[in-house]
């Protein structure tokens, strides 16, 4: 059974129902410091403290218990060895099924090593786009698994959106939401959910100066990725998806984008004053509101920390 | 009206109700890959994520709001400039009263701005205990300000024990608790509140090689506290006091001694798995549950991370 091309609301609550015996309800952080640095109230929904460090998992575990037995019995397979891969493997342990991994060569080991640790089937390939379906598509002849595409499949963007769910459900109405903005899962998940639980809450979407194809995609009417991604946010470098483009445009969404520094000064702060381990690619919404104090003046703002897999041995502010 | 020398169980309870309106019930993590590696269940208390962001906002809270109307008025002093200090600050200013710190040359001045930040009134003295005292004294003698120990406070060990209340709540029943001990408000306020709650549950307290005092005057059978600490566990440096050795001593609480080799290790990897920032004080309880894994396999064990204060530009795996 193919997924529809766009999840709708009932999606969603169906998503959230069924990894709800999977998935953490991550704890929503506030700080007084932040409120009174920012002029606005800041509900900070902490995904770094999700299964496999990142809101990634809502979305994969999602899909993995979508599929009907015949499927789920021959497995899955993704070409991101990023989160969602790291994700998808996971997953895919907690229904016992296999799960494929197709990596370039060159893929940081580490990456790879938290992949393998949760069971999955590493696939290597030439580097490139091309190499990389052909190799997915290979594996899918052999071994019937179905692909999971990190943000364009209906299954993963509707996971994706519990955690704006879950967020207005704590918080109550919210007159902004603000979270990162690479491929679109978690964009246009979150901008179903404020549609349907907070529909005067506005949704932006933040994204890296060195790779801002929604901002451009959005500002032109169509959808418009050709762009070679320059930034330190490592989990937004990829393109948006032509349905997460679709979504965010019916539904109004507006990009901020933001540069790599005020991201890095805004990881820092949220380490040190959340005590949260965020990603670059996390700390990028609270750079976007800070960039623009005016426009949340005094509004209850629900932030997405996505995630919290980084490289402690190379902190951006250590860096030379 | 003197505080009671020994808080009861009763005085936890008043406790909890009493800082219910200004503390935060702080989230409990669990790990799948810590919990293979030990052998054990671990359940973590995050207590970074609590306002000041370590559990002596609790006992310091508890302080504050016990106070009369009269005596509230002419507010507190405590010589603290740790997590102490800011907390008291920080508790202070949730009742609209003055807090004094004493802190002597030399002080971090990082950590002096976070008690100013909080509103505190600092009170400069020379360097050394006897110095520190007679500031004090000095202060209570001009205010009239009542002192804040910030561990044989009978209002401090209770509001301390409310973590691991909050923690059994949760988790229920636990094999073992296992806590950082420096001056002993957390190892003795959780010592009471264990045997309350889960008579059945022992207590460790986990105290660096180069400060351990605790695990010699248990061993003793008396208060023998004659050391020069030598640890990068700054919150444990303490010595420990006389009524806390008398509530670890007749609860039977037991001390692990652990080096910091060791708790450095294990400060990295709960800033890896958990996504919580813990300082090395706190990452101790991890370290001394791993080095000792025959004596908790198999079960049920409370960690209380007590908190997240570090510098972020001195990190201990960055150090040459």
């Amino acid at each position: 059974m193919m997924p529809p091309a766009l999840p709708t609301f009932d999606d969603l609550l169906d998503a959230a129902a069924r990894i709800a015996p999977h998935a953490r309800v991550t704890p929503v952080l506030r700080s007084h410091a932040l409120d009174e640095l920012s002029g606005a109230q800041l509900h900070f929904k902490a995904e770094p403290l999700q299964r496999s460090g990142a809101f990634k998992f809502r979305g994969a575990c999602n899909a993995v218990w979508s599929l009907d037995e015949t499927a789920a019995r021959r497995g899955v397979v993704t070409h991101s060895s990023g989160n969602h891969g790291a994700a998808l493997a996971l997953a895919s342990a907690t229904r016992g099924i296999a799960c494929h991994v197709v990596v370039p060569e060159g893929a940081v080991e580490a990456k790879l090593a938290s992949i393998r640790r949760y069971g999955a089937i590493l696939h290597r390939c030439a580097a490139g786009i091309a190499a990389r379906e052909a190799m997915c598509a290979q594996v899918q002849a052999d071994t019937g698994a179905e692909l999971v595409h990190p943000y364009t499949d209906a299954r993963v963007i509707a996971g994706q959106g519990t955690a704006a769910m879950e967020l207005i459900n704590h918080t109550g109405p919210l007159d902004a939401l603000v979270i990162p903005v690479g491929g679109g899962g978690l964009a246009s998940g979150t901008a179903i959910a404020a549609a349907a639980l907070a529909p005067q809450c506005k949704v932006f979407a933040a994204e890296p100066e060195g790779a801002a194809d929604t901002a451009r995609s959005l500002a032109l009417g169509r959808h418009d990725v050709d762009f070679v991604p320059d930034t330190i946010c490592d989990g937004l470098r990829g393109s948006l998806g032509e349905p997460n483009f679709a979504i965010l445009r019916d539904h109004g969404v507006q990009a901020i984008v933001v540069d790599d520094a005020a991201t890095t000064a805004a990881m820092r702060l949220l380490w040190q004053v959340l005590k949260l381990i965020v990603e670059p690619s996390s700390a990028i919404a609270l750079a976007a509101v800070l960039q623009q104090p005016e426009r949340f003046a005094g509004q209850r703002v629900g932030l997405i920390l996505s995630g919290g897999n980084v490289d402690l041995d190379a902190l951006p502010w250590s860096a030379p």
